[in-house]
């Protein structure tokens, strides 16, 4: 009951946060998006940056578990194989809650200083899985020799891009979308597909 | 003198929208950025929205100037060299001035309803470019074939994820980062270097 008054909230926040921003939304804002009072709302969450760290950090949550079943589900694959499930699984947690996720992309760095350093450590070892696949499968010649960081920040980036124009009602399905990503980061890699 | 002084307000705005964001920032943290009095900058801007949109503006017009010379010291050549040409472009108008080229890519959905209207077509025919490009080599087999509005998009948002890391005084040069994304974008389109 409780919870699901916290995921209210969150979703609330999110697609708020989604259309004017973590700086231009007060908790008024929030508050008023559920039909609420603003002090009705403290009796949940104790400032609108708790709900920020919710959300962002429930999105990391996700893509760190949709990334661990990939990879689970691809031990031993090659390396174009292992980062075909990769982006599936990236492109997955995008789409399925694409307020969630562009309030992850784009305001995570509206987080204290704290809070922000710990989601930057997190958000820094995700990157470094896509790193060392990338590293990986250059060294066995599975994919073409490349400055692994770059080549990992220049996926991501395309990649999470798909929050800024990604919508459900849309024409193109998180399927289509990710085939597409997959074939585009693929080949960006110098591997065909796996 | 007139001019000097509103390029002096835009670059700290700048600096200020892409550090705290544009609704995070008021005029007098702006004032503040350039030490003098919130009445004073009033002399020169009528409205912080008419600094962003002088900042998303120029930036728009460095993009399409960019553009246009690429197109035109490239014509007649085959789509990866013009590809190559545009990608070297892009690159280099978001890392000679990264506070504006952030400003440009973070925050222009914060202009008001007409001016995000025209600045939302700008990007369109801007984007319409690499479209046009991606399509026709795609049509030529000199790119694998591929969804071009998609495509484009992916290249895009790669490329434009620059302004969240890129720092003057990190270890990339703009020419090294160029040449990289200008090797990752031909292949995502599956072509070799031209």
């Amino acid at each position: 009951m409780v919870e699901t008054r916290r995921r209210q909230i969150e979703a609330v926040a999110s697609s708020l946060f989604r259309e004017q921003g973590y700086a231009g939304t007060s908790v008024r804002d929030i508050a008023r998006g559920l039909a609420i009072q603003g002090a009705s709302l403290y009796a949940h969450v104790a400032s609108k940056e708790d709900v920020l760290w919710a959300i962002v950090r429930r999105a990391a949550d996700q893509f760190e578990a949709a990334a661990d079943e990939a990879d689970r589900a691809t031990r031993g694959a090659t390396a174009p194989g292992r980062l075909e499930a990769l982006v599936q699984a990236h492109v997955g947690v995008l789409t399925i809650d694409v307020g969630q996720a562009s309030v992850f992309v784009r305001e995570w760095r509206s987080l204290s200083t704290e809070r922000r350093a710990r989601m930057g450590a997190r958000r820094d070892a995700y990157e470094g899985r896509w790193r060392a696949l990338i590293a990986d499968g250059s060294r066995t010649g599975a994919f073409a020799p490349a400055d692994a960081p770059l080549a990992a920040t220049y996926l991501l980036t395309a990649l999470n891009g798909i929050v800024t124009w990604y919508r459900p009602d849309g024409p193109l399905s998180p399927r289509a979308i990710a085939a597409e990503y997959v074939a585009l980061s693929l080949r960006a890699l110098g591997a065909g597909r796996p």
